[in-house]
């Protein structure tokens, strides 16, 4: 993973116990935001932790509906900011099909990207059903392999380690290799990143099993159903709409996954022994 | 709190563990999606924990400057569903002034909203900034009252024990005493709808603290500063946006409030003795 000194910053604070107060320097997640253009018009911004900005972008883009594949992508690269041509905060991608961000789609962006954050409206749900396809994949694999993976997430947060406040995705293969792992102040933007940037290194494909550090909502199981990943899973507890599009679309949803034991709220089958 | 059995639903699941797995009933947090009108037109839809739904407008309304005291509501009410009657899903509000979404502000509250879930731009954050006035109470607190919250909380968090994944926000006064607690699956919601109670029973004026059960993130500071609460305390980690308008508008932010001990980040001059 890309690591820069950005994604954390020092803050001064009082630290207050049983012993009394003292001062010192604390880390903190970085938020910042981003601004993302296609063909060089503004489309979106959004409020993320700096690094792996291009992975983000690309996987936004995969999981919003505008691109299939890493193909339909020309070019993605920073742009410099006008005001502080130091800052990294604008990207733009050039689509192959040459789409541009038009007012209709911007509308319709701005209520799928709402849904994606907690905001979402009952038409929202309806087109994310029709946009949908069936997971029909054979994938199987070991209680064992899945019971490993929080392990394997938590080693590779090293941000979360050094500030307690960021969230982590991880993908993995069949097998419980590991993909890649990226972290964001956003659940959902630690989604699009990990996702983007296999998307990117063309291990799209290969990723079996996501597992994310926060809560297993309707957005983390919907842009995984969008990326065609077939098993997610939480150290935490899923939402009723995550069980409900899980179980819709043949996706096999785990939560509680923690030490030797995890709850399977859907597709079992794709559990050896079960 | 009004408890209804719609808060959280029943899922069949597969507990699995090293005795073997077992089909079991397990509780899920419900989400289904909310409209909000004003003047009986659309105005934005959510995704919601069913329950003090009328709490979640009235503190929506008031975070996002649309209102600015429980008298500039006129009326505030269920409608009545045209696809199911026995749905409680739609509010409607009217506004003593009888203003009205038209598409301007939908444009705006878009942006707003936005930031208030992880999403949003430059332009919005310089306009929250205008938005907001410095905080010039003389509220000031003992450690011992701020590090007995989390306990309060976590009591009436009846929703939390039985699913693990909702969050909760909890008010109270200088001294200590519980104004309400309110649960939603989004951080956001839970905040919005514990102010709003407080704001329609007339004791927002007395709110002193806040805790969140979740992280104090942007969208947590700015709603707290909208409402005038100038104490806001988190068991988990702040972001540097948060921090940043802490700092900014005189807040006390506090982090990692856990056992015996918090971060101060901001805003010491209110706890007593610092």
């Amino acid at each position: 993973m890309a690591m820069t000194p950005r994604e954390t910053g020092s803050v001064e604070i009082i630290k207050s116990g049983p012993w009394g107060h003292k001062s010192l320097d604390d880390r903190v997640v970085i938020e910042e935001p981003m601004e993302l253009r296609i063909g060089g018009e503004s489309f979106v911004d959004t409020m993320r932790t700096p690094g792996d900005d291009l992975d983000l972008a690309a996987g936004f883009l995969l999981t919003e509906g505008w691109i299939e594949r890493s193909e339909d992508i020309g070019t993605l690269a920073y742009c410099p900011d006008e005001k502080d041509p130091t800052l990294k905060n604008i990207v733009d991608v050039r689509l192959v099909d040459g789409k541009m961000p038009d007012d209709t789609a911007r509308s319709a962006r701005s209520t799928w990207a709402n849904s994606s954050c907690g905001l979402c409206g009952k038409a929202t749900l309806e087109s994310i059903h029709q946009a949908c396809r069936l997971l029909e994949d054979s994938v199987t694999v070991s209680s064992q392999t899945i019971l490993s993976l929080p392990a394997v997430l938590s080693e590779y947060q090293a941000n979360f380690k050094a500030t307690g406040g960021i969230h982590g995705a991880g993908l993995f293969n069949r097998d419980g290799g590991l993909i890649g792992v990226r972290e964001d102040i956003g659940r959902h933007n630690a989604v699009d990143k990990v996702i983007g940037a296999a998307l990117r290194s063309g291990t799209l494909g290969d990723a079996a099993m996501m597992i994310v550090s926060g809560r297993l909502g309707f957005e983390i199981a919907q842009k995984a159903l969008v990326a065609r990943i077939p098993i997610v899973a939480s150290v935490s507890a899923p939402s009723s709409l995550a069980v409900d599009l899980a179980r819709e679309f043949g996706m096999t949803a785990i939560g509680f996954l923690r030490g030797e034991s995890m709850n399977i709220y859907s597709g079992s089958e794709r559990i050896e022994g079960m």
